[in-house]
């Protein structure tokens, strides 16, 4: 019988007191089939370790967060960046994990250069597309809403984010579409239909934006529901453009992450249940 | 002999503690040529007194703050909005405003539209061009930082106001260029220069994007060099554009707000010089 929720997956930020173990685990007791996993909580339990559990539970992963941070000006950041880049590569193959999710860093300590460091993205990019091939990962440009421009992530649009992985094969470099991050485009529609012509929908994600925004802003997200966001009609646009994969949840919080986790993932399912898919 | 400040403005809001004939006399004890004028202090005085006040100290307005808040899905509500901004339309063309700005308001209470609000936006630009054009006012829609989407501003890029903009004459609709909402916008360089193609910059306003972004982000403005932005960048974006019109400072900070108005002025001409136009 279906559930409903055979493409719902939780990013384990959203539970996020939750060690791996604990994020599988509550997967299973909550009927989930998919998860997206952190690279901290994987270290703390080590790669192997967290292969044989995840398969054990016969979920799939449907991203590792993260890769990226690739705007450094120096030479030497800007390697060790990438070096750190191929070992989350290795990561991301291990465990099966159907992208990599590139949060691609802000602006340089000090450095006011908005389009040097899009460009450095760019050469970043390029230089860890064939160890992606390689190892058949999919390396996954989240575009971050404006609001984190300048400290986060400078790719803003959805459109950036695709001109930048145009030239190469969709299977190696696709986008996400974070709901939070993207709600606001005046190119949402046009944009989402572009990626999808492309294949290169990697991920679809689902959390709110919430008002009066917290006082943290990397803590703003909220539950689906809780906030401005049309969730519906977000999951009709990837759909329409040919998404048929997991739609992860990803909440920062701190009132979610003070919360009982597993009373969140019954929000979680339920909210998905009236507010996305319905 | 050029004090290198003829095209600088102070944006009332900049020196909020100040009444508008504290304003007008700071400007003059400053050196200023030119001051943007807040609706609020406006009416404290009124528009007579107020016009001679500001005629006397020979200043120019560089705008008037502000027209807008046009998204409102109840008819009435919307007609209310109409009719407050041809007060406002007439409050420009008495002081010889170069522009009335346009914060075009957020989703309605309640809705999760943005497209329906943004088509609302539309429809009542439409509704005042007629007014704005006998009264001989331009109207400069105002993109807003997407941090002020769903609450402030549903027009979140220089293209979606650009594209509202141009079924109609440029001396009556055209667009501002504030630093701080358009800083991170992939597409800058193209859109302004398609603004200053069609004659359509009304506005340049600058302040700085800072981080972290203060608890309340309708405070969250810097003075230009305590963030990340490149004014001098944008500075030679609108210049190549075309755009030879006053260059206003218009900073909501708790903190500068609490500063000696004053002293917030000297700083700013200080920055001002040495940072957009150096």
């Amino acid at each position: 019988m279906s559930t409903g929720l055979e493409r719902l997956s939780l990013n384990q930020k959203t539970t996020n007191s939750w060690s791996l173990p604990e994020a599988v685990n509550g997967c299973v007791r909550a009927g989930l089939h998919s998860i997206g996993v952190w690279r901290e909580p994987l270290a703390d339990i080590g790669l192997g370790r967290a292969k044989a559990l995840i398969d054990a539970a016969g979920l799939r992963v449907s991203s590792l967060c993260r890769g990226g941070f690739l705007t450094a000006a120096d030479d030497v950041a800007f390697e060790a960046a990438l070096a750190e880049n191929t070992r989350a590569i290795e990561e991301a193959a291990t465990l099966e994990a159907d992208c990599l999710v590139m949060v691609v860093g802000g602006l340089p300590d000090g450095s006011r250069n908005l389009p040097a460091a899009r460009a450095r993205v760019s050469e970043g990019i390029e230089r860890l597309v064939p160890v992606a091939a390689k190892r058949g990962v999919r390396l996954a440009l989240e575009p971050m809403h404006p609001i984190f421009t300048a400290d986060r992530g400078v790719l803003a649009t959805l459109g950036e984010a695709l001109d930048i992985a145009e030239p190469y094969p969709a299977e190696h470099v696709g986008v996400v579409v974070d709901s939070f991050h993207v709600w606001w485009d005046p190119q949402l529609e046009e944009q989402v239909a572009r990626a999808g012509r492309a294949n290169r929908i990697a991920s679809f994600q689902v959390c709110d934006w919430i008002t009066p925004l917290p006082a943290d802003s990397l803590l703003s997200r909220g539950m689906m529901g809780d906030g401005h966001i049309d969730f519906r009609y977000h999951h009709e646009l990837v759909t329409a453009a040919g998404y048929t994969g997991d739609i992860e949840v990803e909440i920062f919080n701190a009132d979610i992450w003070a919360a009982d986790p597993a009373a969140v993932l019954e929000t979680m399912k339920r909210r998905y249940l009236d507010l996305v898919v319905a």
